[in-house]
């Protein structure tokens, strides 16, 4: 089928390619010419403008948007301008649901229907193919369902599910009808919530392999914050490149992000030039306000998105305090590191 | 080459065979005569006591256990009485690695080489292989290497790590020998430590999903604890069992627990008959103490290990001190499930 | 000066006869016309409707709402409507902070002055005084400092800080100008997120006090979920009633909450006939929502929360998720409290 | 009645001085000479040597050690050979339990008795008395009850916790025999552990609080890691120093810690000097590991725990990892502080 793609960034430009891959027509538009020529030359028919792009496209039209969130609004808007009833306008970008439940609205009011898309799958996804979550009316969904298929990435190799026979199911070939509008977005800001637990749950453990030596480093250096208790249970020198690899498998623990961890480390063991500050977008924040709005508890989801605040020391201040309020209750000076006996000393005449 | 097996439950009987379909030579023992004579049925050399075991070992002898974590030392012990100088003795349960090094230590000063294997892979791993996390002696693992090769999966249909060149390594085979004695039940702690995360974090996401529609019971049932103040935003009746199959494909959380997670909701996607009550395992809480012991923080683990302990009602008397707190403060009574009303109307009073 | 009340419950009731007694004038209205009669028996000026309390004060006019936070917007609207020019309206319940940036603003184009006061105090604020935490524009609050200074407690017989000297502050009186609009209820839903973080720590704390005997248990009944690894240290029968009313006196928690703890649990010290299922008022959900908006990190405010949405089972369908996918890898089955043999058998084939 | 006290520090110091002053009878020795002759000077009787200090004491004697943790092992035993059957020794240090229950039984055998004794008070115990948590056999704890009456706090100021009545409980007085062996620094180790999760509870609030001016700051620096989405609702410059003053009156959080916490703001209202680099003893830990041993969820005294060995840059390699996982899946480049206008571009193209 036809489809229009604006914004041809990274995952624009690849969507695109996959679609026509698969013997789709695509039109294409981004503020920068350059992006449209270069997929121009690979076989699609550019735009200049919004209504450029319009006119190019058979009523009812479908126009995929693929722009960063913070533009989303004020794209579809301008899209909107030259959309008539009936069309089907497409957010694939990381939108809050609630933009998407309001857009919504908005639009169905001029009888234009909004489908809002989660997509996940990063640089690897023009082969791999977009996990594609999908909210919206059920007309407008069918009516793109032959692109949706195209850009899942359909059955692959993975082994079917015990339990599921017949006909293959849409979220068995990498999409899905989620519910209303909004629902899209909803589940793929969920899916990045848990993937910040997934990510903190194999950093915390690498951490601690990596700490597995501590009994070791302690006779090296004597003075240490807390002497280890029994530092012949942290003897062990492990390489932790090595075992993400292995954990890759036969293990419980196998898993993409598991396998990008394998990757990381075996480029750059040590993990030197990284200084550790991690960002966060807004899926992470947003999942643990949703769950905070409907009583559900989310202890894990919520301290994986805290510790990257605090790896960026948001955590300061907080800190601050702590020691502040030591120094008062027991005249603990806070101690430079390597600077801990006299601590020890002092330690048993507080709190 | 020759292994015996000590403990022929499930796993400890699927290793054997894996071995024995590799060639392996295997002699099999385990209080249960019928467990031996099954596996006699199959090729493997049957013993009826350790003695027996040990007579029809050719020296120096290899020996795995695979027997409950609290059965180990016994066994061990009882295994030590029949061995010589210069035999192995492999512990491939789910011991403490803290055992590991005691034991190790003992059975050192008697000329008998200890390995401690982590193994990973459930039921699964007759077929799938299991990965092997190998703590010991440099002589006594490089000397068990062929049947660590064949219980691994080896490389299976699984794409090698970018950035890997040349020669398999062992860990991408599937096995590794990460340290000295106790190394190999340390990195299976971890591995199960991260499990829990993991495991954790795919549950509180798919919670929150399940509760996705929590304005739409809001107005069904207008007497909630704390009235959803936006309900418009809480509209989405999500099929959990169809996402976390969607999931499987392309997205960044893809893993095998994630597969699991779809094949049990495929199987019960109202998970009826399951009281949430979730057992741990020592591995979860080992991972905690350790990461405590060494200084690391790990809130994210720590957390998930939390909620199985409250799952199982282990916060009861901390959620009663709540309770007869507010009470003392505010005059709230607990409530009841349905009778909120008037606890809202007593809301502007108190704190 | 003068002020009227509109809300009679407890709170505003008591915040009335704290004034009187210090001689302010107050002119009442509830639409409880008992409540109104309470109060004029007491010395108050009562008022049968809106427009009767408009006429009963003079010009500039300052009003208290102290009704539940569900209701505030619809009766300030209503005060509104009989208000002038100049007049000051004061919200003393327990809004969202974000509703005082609302309001504030339309009734700032009216031309009347909006305050927003978190009050805390609860049951003992008659005698005790109320802490009073007040936001909006510095003209108003001015205004209505003398009114402010009888509801706070004053300095009482509260130590001075070392090092503050020279004329008390009003901080130091009980009362504060927070800031602009809606400051006064920010900082008022961080003292309750406060709160439930020091709650839970006491909750905790006592649980694991109450726990301490879990190695004589253990040996009563044999089998328990996980054996308990080292019962020798777990021998002590610990009485928390008396612990709680012992830090009391001297020790480096003693604190409110923990008087509350205390009496709770002198009146009723294994706390029977309470089910623990805690409820959770709006401002603790507020607090971790803020933070996420700003980046910051708060784990254990958070996880203060979270285990009151699980002490009302909101974590259900996470566990039976957990429970699932342990059936799934394992062939773990849930256990029935009490039978646990044979899962401690099973243990070792696993994982 | 005659005490000896070993270690003079100036806990041990205070609590000599509290004892002299009741008109106990104190016999001091510590290592440091002019310690000892500090004390001499007035009033208590000097020991140059443990044999000395044995010779100066009526049968059957009591000696008080106030020394380092890791001292009170070493210290003990060269007390104990200078003892007789029927002694007591005190260990009033910062033991964990457990050492308590070994070297009690090891004494028991020896026909000594063996008290410990949880102190807390810090450097305000002179005046303020210091709260006892003790744990022994029954007839050593009732032999020593006159020095423990005089060095706890006694009833104070304090109200009388409604319930109670008659004559006054010990608890009541500031000091509690709280069982067997072990549980006297078993009280004192949970005591410590809900102090750290206070002490969190304040600090991060305090902290969102030093960041409700977001929205202003985001204004003025226009580039940040994830724009604030509503900074409307961030305008407040709250002055940290002014509220937690406030809230020692009359509000539901005050505590003696957020006196301090006060005392300390209004010494040093911006933190400055403070690094934030927050120490931990072991009784946090220790309270961690035992509840875990327990099942006890506590998941806000873990996170409190955690939150500090961030702040001393233990989380480091995990966030290193969680970096290198975000480099892989997205080509999420880290972000120097200041430069993230592209970060913001480039982030619809992820995950």
């Amino acid at each position: 089928m036809q489809l229009a793609m604006i914004g041809l960034g990274r995952m624009g430009a690849n969507i695109v390619r996959r679609l026509m891959r698969d013997g789709h027509d695509c039109v294409v538009y981004d503020v920068n010419a350059d992006a449209v020529q270069a997929l121009v030359a690979e076989g699609a028919t550019g735009a200049d403008s919004m209504a450029d792009l319009a006119s190019k496209l058979e009523a009812p039209r479908a126009i995929w948007m693929m722009v960063p969130a913070s533009l989303t609004g004020k794209v579809a808007d301008e899209v909107a301008a030259v959309l008539d009833e009936g069309d089907i306008l497409i957010d694939g970008g990381n939108s809050n649901y609630r933009d998407d439940v309001r857009r919504a609205k908005t639009f169905r009011e001029r009888g234009i229907h909004y489908v809002d898309v989660g997509t996940s799958g990063g640089v690897f996804g023009l082969d791999r193919g977009y996990c594609l979550m999908v909210g919206g009316p059920d007309e407008a969904v069918q009516r793109i369902e032959p692109v949706l298929r195209t850009i899942a990435p359909g059955v692959g190799e993975i082994e079917r599910t015990p339990g599921r026979t017949g006909d293959l199911t849409p979220e068995e070939q990498g999409y899905l009808h989620c519910g209303p509008s909004g629902a899209g977005h909803f589940v793929k800001m969920v899916h990045n919530g848990i993937e910040y637990g997934i990510m903190a749950s194999i950093a915390e453990g690498l951490n601690l392999l990596h700490n597995a030596d501590a009994g070791v480093r302690e006779a090296e250096h004597s003075a240490e914050i807390a002497p280890l208790e029994e530092p012949e249970f942290y003897q062990f020198p492990i390489d932790t490149s090595k075992v993400a690899e292995l954990w890759r498998r036969g293990s419980v623990i196998s898993s993409w992000l598991l396998d990008l961890t394998a990757a990381a480390l075996a480029e750059n063991p040590q993990l030197d030039g990284l200084a550790g500050r991690v960002s966060d977008s807004g899926e992470g924040r947003w999942t643990v306000k949703a769950a905070v709005d409907v009583g559900v508890p989310v202890p894990v989801l919520a301290a994986s998105l805290f510790e990257r605040f605090a790896s960026r020391g948001e955590d300061h201040f907080a800190n601050q305090v702590l020691s502040a309020m030591r120094l008062q209750f027991g005249g603990h000076q806070e101690l430079p590191a390597g600077d801990v006996l006299e601590a020890g000393a002092r330690k048993a005449e507080s709190d």
